[in-house]
């Protein structure tokens, strides 16, 4: 791709699915705008470019948009595959990749979304939670990352909810550090590349999101 | 991939999901074995190769197991990717099929489940579903196929409900041709590659399954 690309990510900062581009755009070093997206008043270019679900991310490239985060993900690792490959290049450890970051908008969404709505006891919901993320210790072993050596797509899908866990922290009574250490390691492996942690939203600020949200919501 | 591969589908024979490596295989004309499950009493073959989701369709390729449709077709084209490609080689293109075929899963799935189920009056249920199917009208244009000059993934994603909208056709009050003419056309031309007939459901027995579903879940 030339240097005159023109790159625009609509987004919003707290967005765990808006974090995906932004870590992998800033892992390969591409020169971007972002547009940050108030979703309570959505852009007219929001809508002119994702006119199917009206949601965040999309990116715009030289004025084609890319929408739902794996999918832009794929792209971005495909246009620019030269900087920090994310998929790996065989078949089956792709298909293993995808198939675990679909889990994870499967599972472990509807788990933090359930926490920040209070669907269910709040117990409960951290069971389910928990009980999800031992699975993913799981697929991780013993590796330093999902992605083997290297951080990689599913280390991208999960990182964007790992602020999540930090977030959900600050309300419940135990560490997730107590519950799923290996994870958490990982997350703090993550965390030290200055691109990975300069992409994801700060924890404080998510919780705060989530007070002003459930107030909106009138949810007690 | 050598002649001594093993290749073995866990299938339903009535699943759109299934339909897709059925469709996928047959193309590609890969010899394998299909396995019927019966998802009433789950073999223990498939709770070992799907623990986490526990359904069809699932490839066995040399013992290793590979889940969810649109992933197992992915993995299909990327290995055997000599014999009629399926994803396009251009990244906004791979991105546009990608994001299509979700759409698909997401909306149009959700219409077929309910019209099964009546969770909403009829009416609205057909209302929606073709105005689903008018966006996908409008995606595949003046192309003979969602793929361009030959039948892709997003063909591949669609063909597997067209067979379904012929069920439901059964028992609605017009013709999805009346409705969706470009769409139909383009079913048609699908169902002329044998590969591809041979390999989806009969409308009839679509239909006899829906209506024992409903007996069995207790609908009216």
């Amino acid at each position: 791709m030339g240097s005159d690309d023109e790159v625009v990510l609509l987004d919003e900062y707290v967005s765990m699915f808006g974090m995906r581009p932004r870590v992998a755009l800033a892992l390969k070093g591409i020169r971007h705008e972002s547009r940050e997206e108030d979703l309570q008043n959505k852009s007219p270019l929001l809508l002119e470019m994702n006119p199917v679900h009206k949601k965040i991310p999309v990116l715009i490239h030289n004025g084609k948009p890319i929408c739902e985060s794996l999918i832009v993900v794929e792209y971005i690792d495909e246009v620019w595959k030269e900087q920090h490959p994310l998929l790996p290049t065989d078949p089956y450890k792709r298909a293993q990749a995808r198939f675990w970051a679909d889990f994870v908008d499967k599972k472990i969404f509807q788990c933090v979304r359930g926490w920040i709505r209070k669907w269910k006891d709040e117990e409960a919901i951290y069971e389910e939670l928990i009980d999800n993320l031992k699975v993913l210790e799981g697929v991780l072993g013993e590796e330093p990352y999902f992605g083997g050596e290297s951080f990689g797509f599913l280390d991208l899908a999960v990182i964007s909810y790992y602020t999540w866990f930090l977030a959900c922290e600050m309300e419940c009574k135990f560490t997730f550090e107590s519950k799923c250490p290996k994870l958490i390691g990982w997350g703090k492996r993550c965390l030290q590349n200055e691109s990975i942690s300069n992409s994801i939203a700060e924890p404080l600020k998510l919780y705060e999101f989530v007070l002003q949200l459930r107030k909106r919501l009138g949810v007690h």
